[in-house]
C-alpha cells in the first residue's frame, strides 16, 4: 500500500476503487471471501501471506466497509469476516479478472479453476459491458466524460 | 511488486490476472491507454508519478503483452504505447472498478468522470455476469469448480 497519493479525492471512479482496493492482497482476500472463505485461518492458509500483512489488509477493507466482522456462525468464539453489499458489489471486477486470466494466462490444457452455475453446472457466459439498447460495446464505443458537476 | 509469491503458477485465473496486474499504477496505466493517452510524458503528467516507475510499470505491461510500442502517430520520434488485443481484453475490469468506484466511493453530487456511448450519448449499463440464458447472476448463484484437469 505504499505510493498513496491521495487519489481518494480524484475525480475518476476508476482511481478511487484502486486507492481502496488496488492492491493484490485485497483483492484475493475479496476473491476468497466470495469462495466463502471467513476466517482468518483460512484466508492465511489460501494466501500463504505473513499475519501481519493479512491483518492489516483484513483490517483495511473492515475500514472500507468491505468486509464485516461478525461472530462465528459455529459458536464459537471466533470472528468471522463477510462481504457487506458493498463488498459484493465487486463481484463484476473478481470476475472480469477471472475470464481474462482464463482467457490469455493458461496455456491450453492446463489445470485452471472455473466458475460455473450453482443450480445448473452450465458454463457462465462472458462478461461485457452493454449500451441502453443490450448492444455489446467495447472501448472504442465508449468515451469518458471527464467531470460531470453536481446540479 | 513486492511480495511475489509464484501466482503466476496458480490454478486460478484471478490469481494469475493479478500476478500481472495487481498494481495500483498498472491498471491506472492501463485506465490511461482505454482514454487515448499513448506517449510516456502523457501517463507521467495524468498520474504524477516518479518517471522511474512508470518506465518500470511500462515496460512491464510491454513484457506482458499487455502494451505495444508503436512508433509515433504523427511522424516523431517519440514512442507510443498502444493495447493490444489482450490489454483490451482487460476493459470489462476497469469498467468494473469504475462502476463500483461510481456507486459506492462518491458523495451526493460530488464531481465525477462518467462513461458514456459515444455515439449516443447515452449512459452505459451496470456490468453484470450472465447465465447462459441471459439472467443476471450474483456471487450466490454461481460457484467456483477449483480445478479442470486437460483433457
Amino acid at each position: 500500500m505504499a505510493k498513496r497519493k491521495g487519489l481518494s479525492s480524484d475525480v475518476c471512479p476508476v482511481a478511487r476503487s484502486l486507492d481502496v482496493i488496488g492492491d493484490r492482497w485485497s483483492l484475493m482476500i475479496i476473491r476468497d471471501a466470495f469462495d466463502g472463505m471467513r476466517r482468518f485461518g483460512e484466508f492465511q492458509k489460501s494466501l500463504g501471506i505473513a499475519r501481519n500483512i493479512l491483518a492489516d489488509r483484513l483490517q483495511r477493507l473492515v475500514a472500507e466497509e468491505i468486509l464485516d466482522v461478525a461472530p462465528a456462525s459455529d459458536g464459537t468464539a471466533y470472528q468471522e469476516y463477510v462481504l457487506t453489499a458493498k463488498g459484493k458489489g465487486l463481484f463484476p471486477v473478481v470476475v472480469g479478472l477471472r475470464q481474462w486470466g482464463e482467457r490469455n494466462l493458461f496455456s491450453k490444457g492446463e489445470p485452471r479453476s472455473t466458475m460455473i452455475e450453482r443450480g445448473s453446472g452450465k458454463p457462465i457466459q462472458k462478461m461485457a459491458l452493454r449500451g441502453r439498447d443490450g448492444e455489446v460495446l467495447g472501448p472504442d464505443e465508449t468515451v469518458v466524460k471527464k467531470v460531470r458537476r453536481a446540479k
